[in-house]
């Protein structure tokens, strides 16, 4: 792609005692307690002075299948559009904890609503330049080899509202259109070969089975190189905001892409030049021409700790925290700067980063109750560096929407109070 | 340890035709609905007939945090013990989809039920052979350098009654004390520098905070080794079955170590003997004496698919699936046969293993009708082979309860039918 911009070089000498290691990370015992105080106030359920004086609650009250504490209220929550059948929900990064977004918080967006869809009535049609077009039930399907791969998935309206500066206040509602499972499903390669694909098959059209009828158009080279149809959503069914029963999984493409309630792919030597590739889901380029069928979701970071609305207690050790991921691959590395961008620390990454996968990093810190710039960045396996807001926006224009992935600063006052301010 | 047995050398030979690798996997549309079938029957929720016809429900209406599909009712069961606030939950394996435990399936045992418990007013107090005792609220243990990591936790208990033979008809019942999830939380070893341990210390006493008072003695090694003190699951607060807010995490060692609901760690030079180290949780050998502090689980796996009292539908294509898991580190590889135990057969991983984490296997298999016997073993890093009832009880004698972990064969019968019978 002619605009993936390339960074400079890292400096990531430390400044001794700014980046504790092996070393205490003492506090006054309670001091942290306002960083949780604010996500309080809602309910408090009745509990017991001291839970060892009274027996529990008994096993199996829950009817087999168990729910969260009531103390936790993280939620997802809805995007500014009005008709509530055709918007968007985010997911509260801030108070993801590791590197999977729990199932009932993955974001959501809906062009119809969320249909009803019975399984054992469900099915997936495989037709046009095939040798035997085919109607798979969910339980043919379920038959068939299986994967299980996490991924996340990223709407490419995420962080969109950068381009023009409009106020996002919290990393919820700046990056909230990301989350990553575990997906479970039949590679398309083990259908194709169960239909027989034409010669000249270069697109397949993947329709939903909502009221707005969703498709797109997607290249077979991508087809059978990794997608998946996927039923299973971290160690059980896909939930229903995610496709129920049937979802296509195109990892590291664009969310829209993942077309949710799969109910037909139709083979081509043609893309179908649906809506949501022409009217929707385009990118107009500075010269005033549209980029078409622009898939993939480049590399790009935030820091969910600390992050927007939040307010530092007070000068100490803190742990910076964050999510990276890249729709071309693994994440190779992920720097942090605290001095708004002039020098670059390499931040430890929690885990073998896996391929189109969010990878949680970390780089411990003492703050000295100064005002920093916070910022961080990611770099893929191909070497692409994610760009700062003045090259991204050199590359592309403003009249940009969609794949918005530059730096995102967040700026901490003296007082510990956490803002993003426009690079 | 004395009784870890090595299996006979693997006979890998492939059958032309048994094990399909990359041709077609055709079958009759509709045949595998039996499969699926059983499952149903409860509620049949209301569904328009077409889904494309009628708007979906409006996005939000949740209250911001998602519930899986009604047509999905795979649940835990009780165990057998009629007070239920001393008894478990079995994870239904059978119907787990990929390698992680859906949260609100992750197997219970509790020993006074589940208690309520308010973070705010929750706190960890770390004393004994420190320099300096201190007490962490869940605010301060969240401000410190956190880990995220996927591990099984396997109850000692399970698969327990095939030492007698005792009946446990589905993979839910005779394996289903084991679960999978992404912890996240604290280092012990980041703990263990805020309060300096004492030169002597080899014991850390862990304690609850229901109402039995759950506690366990842990040698320091491990502590330092690996140890979490784990808030975090599958991405949220970690379930209140599961020890919300606060579990003891030690990954590979059985499941009643990992103490729920953790309020105390008492550092001393020497084992507590406490009631779950000494009437309970000890392995009776056939001479009479007693092994105490047994804490590893050792090689497993168990093929879920097919197992007890599933029904295949008639000869043909098949992907046999289970899970492997070792609590000694990863999982090397998975053998299966189908002829009771004579050839074995390499199974396909679906991931590269993680240290003391499940990893699903799988190998295509085209049924031909006749009644088989199917069985899984694995192999961990160690060399250490899954070994058989029979040389299982060689080694221990059968006044054992805990720490099962023998080859578990599925026998296939000529009308499809799939029963445990014993070895």
């Amino acid at each position: 792609m002619a605009d993936r911009i390339q960074g400079n070089d890292a400096d990531c000498a430390c400044k001794e005692g700014m980046f504790p290691q092996r070393r205490r990370f003492l506090f006054g015992a309670g001091t942290a307690a306002a960083l949780a105080a604010s996500r309080r106030a809602e309910a408090t359920p009745n509990v017991p002075p001291d839970p060892t004086r009274v027996q529990g609650r008994a096993t199996g009250t829950d009817g087999g299948y168990g729910a969260r504490s009531p103390f936790e209220t993280a939620h997802r929550i809805l995007g500014p559009v009005p008709n509530s059948q055709t918007t968007w929900t985010f997911t509260p990064l801030a108070d993801q904890i590791g590197n999977t977004t729990a199932s009932g918080l993955h974001y959501e967006r809906h062009h119809a609503g969320i249909p009803a869809i019975d399984p054992d009535r469900h099915s997936l049609t495989v037709h046009g330049l095939v040798n035997e077009p085919k109607r798979f039930t969910m339980a043919d399907l379920k038959r068939l080899p299986r994967v299980s791969k996490r991924h996340f998935i990223e709407c490419s309206g995420n962080t969109g509202g950068a381009y023009q500066n409009l106020p996002m206040k919290t990393v919820q509602v700046s990056h909230g259109l990301l989350s990553t499972s575990e997906w479970t499903g039949v590679p398309f390669a083990v259908l194709a070969r169960e239909v027989g694909i034409a010669p000249n098959a270069a697109w397949v059209l993947a329709e939903g089975a909502d009221a707005a009828v969703m498709t797109r158009s997607i290249p077979m080279e991508k087809m059978m190189r990794d997608a998946i149809l996927a039923y299973g959503q971290n160690g059980e069914a896909i939930r229903p905001e995610q496709g129920y029963p049937l979802r296509l999984l195109l990892p590291g493409f664009e969310g829209n892409t993942h077309i949710k309630w799969l109910r037909r792919l139709q083979v081509s030597d043609k893309p179908f030049m649906t809506r949501e590739e022409t009217s929707k889901y385009t990118d107009l380029m500075a010269d005033g021409i549209a980029r078409q069928f622009v898939f993939t979701m480049e590399a790009k970071s935030i820091i969910t700790f600390p992050s927007g609305e939040m307010k530092l207690p007070g000068p100490g050790f803190y742990e910076i925290s964050g999510l990276a991921w890249s729709g071309r691959g693994r994440v190779k590395t992920v720097q942090v700067s605290i001095d708004g961008g002039a020098a670059w620390h390499e931040a430890a990454l929690n885990e073998t980063p896996q391929p189109m996968c969010t990878v949680r990093f970390t780089l411990p810190w003492r703050w000295d109750g100064k005002p920093v710039n916070l910022q961080s960045r990611c770099i893929d396996e191909t070497g692409y560096v994610q760009p700062t807001h003045a090259d991204l926006l050199r590359a592309r224009g403003v009249n940009f929407y969609y794949h918005y992935n530059a730096i995102y600063p967040w700026t901490i006052a003296a007082d510990g109070s956490v803002t993003h301010v426009a690079a």
